[in-house]
Parts: structure tokens; C-alpha cells; sequence
């Protein structure tokens, strides 16, 4: 077991130069645009110049039912990533961007842990290569080019109450969901209620991370719909000429991040949807350039496999017409043990009783995941206190619903610790793909939401609210009934109820508002209460963040 | 004459890796942090590191009373750093990073024009390293951490009505001047009337371009007052505990940005703070750093020298113990034309009587520059339709205010159009420095306010607004009397009339209000109408602002 913390581990890494990351994909290093000596993107031209060429194989890394207890998604995507280079394939791993502002009330989030982690962490949860800067900026400009039309005699007859595109900041700050705006007079323009959301869940950062190419961007964020005219027929970004100068804004972002995790295999950190209102995965444009680059890439997707991996399979691989070869399902011993009712504070003593009741959450997300034609491997992450009955419980499992399970010991030793996963997964990934998107796209909006609820969720019904019906045959009446969903719910249960673990079934889905991202290409539908903008607890992580005398940043992690 | 526009020119400028354009500096190539092939920061640790280095010659740029007609300040101060290179001298240039929000509604601002720019144009006019983009993430850390501080119970005892803290965005946004937040009950907080600022009317602006280094920025930011409790007194931003994390947000921003004019002399670009509400001048930081590395660092400062330089030597070189060695005033026949009372569209026939006129108010900048014990040379900026008479005009005035003036071509020609002016500094700075600060820190706030009105803009009074008087004593009992002034006025006047060109005397200046800005060490001094957050025209340049074929910017310039 590593005795150091995370950051401990991340700040002594010795990293090489990028380029030499670059070299181990084929990048040349005029291909590289530096962002100091251990970060770069890949430049656009080169990226570009992929097109065509042959792709390796996709792997998706997912897991249970989140709960307090951790499960390490991220761990294990790179732990995988650095035992497949150790067993010598050309890897790449493909992760999210972090978001900036979360730091400043809970601690940071690394990027993976002990030996498995993708480095430099610190810039990465701070300002990285400035892709979030850049979002931000895009969508504040359609804002101020939104209120500046109405300030201008509001040619294009906009209801200012009708106006759904708000503003966004990369910070936790409650303070701003809910404004009025334009007070002061006539000179600041018409008073309305606005407000802000977080920068992860812009609309813009759904878009970079679909979009193809920065053709394929500006025309989706010209698609954007930011609210509608008095009769109200819808207003596009492209109705206020601001998709041009959004996409300048965003030319470098939309530019694949590269750095490196602790054994020097790369890794394109590369944009950071919401995986509620958003599809919460890295861009298509990295998966995309590290598949043609590389013979594997891991790539995770958030939350539990009914919210990540769907979403990851119905927008990003049916969109981006991606076929993942293989999926890795990640539980802990102490997260089945959740799963399986025991409380966080009881975890300590061995429970094989609890660890076969949370198997049936495990066992859910294995049925569902090869539903869509994705062969599946279990990672047992394990963790100290895992006593070997326990492990075998979950091991009898899987073995039972026909599915490999693997022991994996990253954590505490690097890929060495996921080779035997690593072979697993080539084993899957050699048989050619069978994925199919759960639901046609021509299938209705409603009857997708309920494809999904039934199906995935296992839930007797969904139930809309008033005029939800109404307003998905007029967003299919009006051309984007082939659009896919994207659920926002609880995480922490296949239901809408968070406490709610293991495998419930029957449960009702009520479905309280739906919202057209036209520009993404996805209906959102909002299946409980969903924050966009977090605030800040009582005593934020900002009080104790500070550059030691070192010069290095402590109290971020 | 070039007949390509500034953009065109920049476009195709062979630009030499940056190591090289270090190098000539002596920087070594491990303390350049790469921002793409053609930007760099130098590391904080170089930095330090050069700490006691005896320094170059510091030459402040400044300019007549701005005109529509242009002066052509940045583009001499580039040509002047390309001549005095051209000359053998070691060169540096110190100029301000640019503001992104204002390129959405006029076309964007070159860093200088024609054969003397600094490249890459339009990076420095976009995101450039990220620095406006960490002062908004820190500043608006503050402002979340205050509304924060609020909904916790506001064990402070802060009056919300009394918060001046504000929020900044870099955008052009009259929407957001005026706002009531904390709309929408009980879990956002508690509803209170704020505003959005652009990010340069940032004090963490003002502040990373003073602070000496990592140390002094982290006490300066915590020294911000953001308001004031219900018994009156100041609250802090360090009562909050928020300047180690604005500090870690400031990190990379402090740390000084290396290009190179078309002609690969070094120029830092770094920090660039409004020239009314702050003092209008790059960074110490990187003057500083400039001053160890160079023989001869070029600088400028905002506005016309009433303004601009009056700024530069009463509060930056006060406070930085910096001693400039010569000043250029930037004078060109078509501004002194207007000066001299010609209207825009009548610039175009010869009027030697005009040019006349208007010397009075170039008269008026050397007499005050002078008085602060700086020599100083004219340079005239040469225009294609300027005749022989009017330019022999300006060079008459000057002989016989026993002032050298230098006809300059840098504009057509770069550096070589300069040489002349080049060697004129150079003879200039040669004498040991004389300059003197035009008041003394324990003059009382008020007297320092009049001092720069009667003995700079030739004021016969300054008259503050009710409750001002009793409001800078009450500063001056609570220790910040010692701070210098900075006065916020209309450029284009000496008087606060932005009518009346030339050279007016003997008018009163209204004092409407004044700031403390106890972070950044000056107290603002307001008067006339200061906007502190722009809108966008009717027309925005945005609309036009896109991605050519070329994967060029178009509509930005």
C-alpha cells in the first residue's frame, strides 16, 4: 500500500517532456503546441490530417452505483491504460477536464490516485491549457449579444421572457442563479430575470465535446436555441450572427489536450460536460484523435453505468458513430457493501452477507451494459480492508452471470497491479463489435425517455408533467424528434430516490421538465431536482488553500 | 508607406522561436514556460532569482492629449525598442496585455502598427497566456466567498449594503451594471443590489501589476476592503481567508509574458489595468524583470502624459522605487491639428496655424514632464499627408521650448525609421536621473488630489461632493493617508470637459466621489463619468468576427 497521499505521489512524479508523450503516439513535435513542458495540445492541422486513418479499439471504463464510498473509475481507467502499455499495446487514455471553481469548496479532485494517477494534477484542477476560460467567454458573449439585441430595439421581436440561455461562471456561487439583471435605467438596457450556471454545464462545453471538427462546431453552436420570439418560434444563436466569433473564442479549446500519467503513458485530458443536463464524457474530437492513434484507449464516462455508460453509448457513440470493443465495470468490496445496505461508518468488519446483496446492483449494470452488444469485465478495485471472503463473493458473482472478473491492485502498483485486466480486456476486444444504440433514432422523444426508464432503470413508468407531452411533438413537429435523451437524475439509484441502493425495480419516473440542446443534438430530461450552479459550504476549501513556502499549493487536495 | 493593413502584416511575420528572442536576453531556455511556439512566461524562480541585478535605463512612452486622429504611442514605443536594438543596445519593451470583451464590439487593437508591432496580434488580443482570465477566477472567488460569508450567518457582521466588492467579467456587457442577486429564496442567499465590472477595472488587476512578487501579492489581495460592517468598520478579504487561494489562482498570471516585435526584439506584455480607475501601466513585475535582463527597457503608459504618465511616476515608479531615465512625448501633426481646434474631416489640407494651436498642449505635457525631473524628447510620428511646413512647424515649437524632437518613420520603415530618436534617448538617459515624484506621501489626501489638478491640469480648484472631505480624513486616521492618488477624468481635456482641447486653464474640477483601493496602495479619485463596464454598439464587430478558410481570423481587426 502507498503510505502517500495523492498529491504527495503527483508532486515528486518525474515527468518527461511532452514531446516525448507525443512521440510514443506518432505526434511529431511540430504537432505539439506546448503549454510549459508538460502539457500540450495537439494542433488542429495534424488532427485534421488523422482523418480517415485506421482506429484502434475503444474501452469504457464504468462502474456501480456511485456511493460515499468510492469505487475509482478514474483510478482504474488509467491503472488499465498503463498495464495495457506495460503488456506492450500502443495505449491512450482519454479523460475529462476538471472543473475550476468545485476546488474552492470541497477539496480538488485528482485525477485518478496512489500509483494510477494522470499528472501535473494541480494545473489540472486549476487552470489547465485555459479550455474552460474559453467556454466561459463563448457562451458570455452570445449572453451580451443576446441583451445587447434588445438593448438595440430588439429586431428579431425576442420575449425577454422567454430568453432560456443564461450566463455561466467557473465558481460556486449561489448567489448568482437567480438575478434580475439590466436595473439602473436606460442606459443598461430592459430589466429580466436571469441568471448563471456553472461553466460545466454550458451548452458550449456539450457542443466542443460532440462536435467533429471546428466546421461541425460552429455550426452547432449557430444551432443553439437561446429562447424565442413573442410568437414564440425559436431564436438561434445564428439569428444574432454569433456562431463566428464564439468558434474564434474557441479554436485553441477545441484542440486536444495531452499530458501523461505516472508510468508515462499518454493521456488527451480533453473537455468536461455535466453528466446530469450534459452527456459527461471527454470530447469526441480526443477519443477520436487517440483512436487513430493509438491500438487501445480507455476512456471513462461519469456517474454508474445506468447514467455514464448510456449516455457514453446513446449520444457520444451513436453520434460520433463510435463502436466501443469492450466495457470495464469497476466495483469496490466497500461500495457493494453499500449497495448492499450497510452504512459508511459500519464498512470496517467483513460482511460477506451485505457484499451479495449490493451484487445485485453490480449485476444490473452488467445486464444493461451488455444490452447494448458491449462485452463486459468486472474490476474488483481493491482496497485494504477487503478480506478475501468478500472478494470471493463478488468474484462467485460474476462468475455466475458468465462475466470475468479481475482483482486489481493499481492503486497501490501502477499498471503492474492491472495486467491481469489489461489481458481481459484485449481478449474481449478482439472479437469484432456488436454495439447497438439502446433505441432507433426515429423512435419519439417520449417513447426514447421511456425506453430508457424501463429498461436501464427498470421503472414501471415515467410520468410527465403538464404540457411535457405538448412540448416534445413540438420540438418533433419543428425537425429534433431524432435526437437522442439525456436523462438528469440521481446518480445513487437506478430510481429518483438517492437512498434507494441496490437493484430497485417498478419505481415511477417523474419527468418534471425537458429542455432543448439543439446545438449538442439531445433533449434533456430533467428527472428530479438538478443543480447547475453549486454553492459553497460553510467553511469552503478556499480558507485553506495557499502556496507554501516551496511554492507549492497546499490545502487543494 | 506599407500599403498592407497591421493584420496582413502580422499575418506573415516570420516569427523566431522564443528561446531565441530569450536568449537575447540571457534568459535560459528552461526558465521560459512555452505558451505555444511564440509566447512564453518566464519562471517565477528566474525571476526572483535576478533580485539586486543592477539595471538598465527605464524610457517611459507618452503622448499628447488623445484625438481621434491617433498618436501612435504603443507603435512608437515599438519602433524606439526596434531602433535602439537595431543601434546595439540591449532591448526590451514593456507594454500592457490587451482586454478580450472590447474586441466584440469595436475591431480589435493591434500592438502597435505597421512595420512596428508585436506579434502574434491576434493571440495577445484573444486569451494570450490566460492572465485575465486568472484575475477574473480570483476576483470572483472573492465576490462568491463574500455572498458565501453571508448566507452562513455572516459571523463578520457585514453590512450588505455596504459591499463595494463587485464581480468582473471580460466582456462588454451593460446588462450586467446594475443587478440584484440571491433572487430565488431561501437556498441562494440573501437577495442584495451588485453589478459586473470588466475585468481590467479590476483592484486584482491594479494589484498584480504592483505587487512585487508572489509574497506581496498574496498581502496585498488580502488587504482588499470589500465593505464594511453595520458599525462602519472595514471588512477585508483576508477576514475571509481569501488571498492564499486568489494567490494560487494568481500564480501563473504573475509571472511575466515574452514576445517579439516583427523585428525580434523581446517584449514583455503583461498585466494591463484601466488608465482611469487604476493606473494604466504593465506590470512592476515585469518591468522589473526587464530592467535586470536589458540595458535599455522601452515602456508606456495610458492615456495622454496628464494622465498616463502622471500615473506611471506618482504611483508605479513611487512605489516600485523605479527612476525613469527620459521620457518620449508622441506627438503627430494630424493630433496637434486637432488640438489646435480642426475638426476630423478637415484634417487633410495643410494648416500650419492649426499645428501652431495645438502645441500648446504638447507645450503643456513637456512642461509637466520635466517637472518631475525627466528629460524629454518629442517624436514626431510621421503621417503620410503631414507636409514639410506643418512638421517644420512642430519642430520650431520644440527648439524653442529647448526640447530635441525627432521626426520617426517607424511606422513605414520599423526600427530604422527610429535610429535617430534611438540615439536621442540614449544621449538623454545618459545623465543620472533627477526624477521626483510630483507630491510627497505625507501630503493629505485632498492637497495630493489638488496638487496634480493645479500644478498638472492647470486647475484652479478641485470641489468635492458632500461627505468627500470627511471621508478621506477618515482614511487618513485609519493609516492610509501616506497612499497616492489616482485620478479618474475625461483623457482627451485637461479640464473634465472632453471638449476642450489645447491647453485650458484656470477650470474647477468636480470631486465626485472617491475609492479606496487599499490592496492595489492608491485611492481613486473620480471625476467625471467613469463606465467601469462597456457595452457593445448596435453593431457589434463580433457579427463579422469568424474562422476563414485558412483557419484564420477574420473581422477581428
Amino acid at each position: 500500500m502507498a503510505a502517500r497521499t495523492d498529491i504527495e505521489i503527483a508532486r515528486v512524479a518525474v515527468k518527461r517532456p511532452i514531446r516525448e508523450i507525443g512521440a510514443k503516439l506518432g505526434i511529431p513535435v511540430e504537432a505539439l503546441i506546448p503549454y510549459g513542458h508538460d502539457k500540450a495540445k495537439v494542433a488542429q492541422g495534424f488532427v485534421a490530417g488523422l482523418e480517415g486513418q485506421a482506429e484502434g479499439k475503444l474501452i469504457l471504463v464504468t462502474a456501480i452505483s456511485p456511493t460515499p464510498a468510492g469505487e475509482g473509475k478514474t483510478t482504474t481507467t488509467v491503472g488499465l491504460g498503463d498495464a495495457l502499455a506495460r503488456i506492450g499495446k500502443r495505449t491512450a487514455i482519454c479523460i475529462r477536464e476538471a472543473s475550476l471553481g468545485p476546488n474552492f469548496g470541497m477539496k480538488g479532485g485528482a485525477a485518478g490516485g496512489g500509483m494510477a494517477q494522470i499528472v501535473p494534477m494541480d494545473e489540472m484542477n486549476l487552470h489547465f491549457t485555459g479550455d474552460f476560460h474559453a467556454i466561459t467567454a463563448a457562451h458570455n458573449l452570445l449572453s451580451a449579444l443576446i441583451d445587447n439585441h434588445l438593448y438595440w430595439g430588439n429586431a428579431l421581436d425576442i420575449d425577454p421572457r422567454r430568453i432560456t440561455w443564461r450566463r455561466v461562471m467557473d465558481m460556486n456561487d449561489r448567489a448568482l442563479r437567480d438575478m434580475v439583471v439590466g436595473l439602473g435605467g436606460v442606459k443598461n438596457g430592459f430589466p429580466r430575470q436571469t441568471g448563471f450556471d456553472i461553466t460545466v454545464a454550458s451548452e458550449v462545453m456539450a457542443i466542443l465535446c460532440l462536435a467533429r471538427d471546428l466546421a461541425d462546431l460552429q455550426d452547432r453552436l449557430g444551432a443553439i436555441v437561446i429562447g424565442a420570439r413573442r410568437d414564440q418560434s425559436p431564436v438561434h444563436a445564428r439569428d444574432l450572427k454569433a456562431e463566428g466569433a464564439m468558434t474564434v473564442l474557441l479554436k485553441e479549446a477545441m484542440q486536444p489536450n495531452l499530458v501523461q500519467t505516472l508510468e508515462h503513458t499518454p493521456a488527451f485530458v480533453h473537455g468536461g460536460p455535466f453528466a446530469n443536463i450534459a452527456h459527461g464524457c471527454n470530447s469526441v474530437i480526443a477519443t477520436r484523435t487517440a483512436l487513430r492513434l493509438a491500438d487501445y484507449v480507455v476512456t471513462e464516462a461519469g456517474f454508474g453505468a445506468d447514467l455514464g455508460a448510456e449516455k457514453f453509448f446513446d449520444i457520444k457513440c451513436r453520434k460520433a458513430g463510435l463502436a466501443p470493443a469492450a466495457a470495464v465495470i469497476v466495483a469496490t468490496v466497500r461500495a457493494l457493501k453499500m449497495n448492499g445496505g450497510t452504512a459508511r461508518a459500519d464498512l470496517g468488519p467483513e460482511d460477506v452477507a451485505a457484499v451479495e446483496r449490493g451484487c445485485a446492483n453490480l449485476g444490473r449494470h452488467i445486464a444493461n451494459t451488455r444490452g447494448f452488444g458491449v462485452p463486459v469485465v468486472v474490476a474488483i478495485n481493491h482496497f485494504t480492508g477487503d478480506t478475501a471472503a468478500e472478494m470471493a463473493a463478488v468474484q462467485a458473482f460474476c462468475a455466475a452471470q458468465g462475466v470475468q472478473s479481475v482483482l486489481c491492485r493499481h492503486w497501490a502498483e501502477g499498471g503492474a497491479g492491472a495486467e491481469e485486466l489489461a489481458h481481459a480486456v484485449v481478449a474481449l476486444a478482439d472479437a469484432p463489435s456488436t454495439f447497438t444504440p439502446l433505441y432507433p433514432d426515429d423512435m419519439p422523444l417520449l417513447a426514447k425517455i421511456e425506453t430508457v426508464a424501463t429498461r436501464i432503470y427498470h421503472a414501471a413508468e415515467v410520468v410527465p408533467e403538464a404540457g411535457i407531452r405538448e412540448q416534445l411533438a413540438a420540438w418533433e413537429a419543428a425537425g429534433h424528434g431524432h435526437l437522442p435523451v439525456c436523462i438528469a437524475k440521481t446518480q445513487y439509484s437506478f430510481s429518483t430516490d438517492p437512498t434507494r441502493r441496490g437493484a430497485p425495480s417498478g419505481h415511477s419516473v417523474p419527468l418534471r421538465e425537458v429542455r432543448l440542446a439543439a446545438g449538442a443534438g439531445f433533449v434533456v430530461a430533467i428527472c428530479g431536482e438538478i443543480m447547475t450552479m453549486p454553492g459553497l459550504p460553510r467553511v469552503p476549501a478556499a480558507e485553506s488553500i495557499r502556496l507554501n513556502a516551496a511554492g507549492e499549493i497546499d490545502g487543494l487536495f
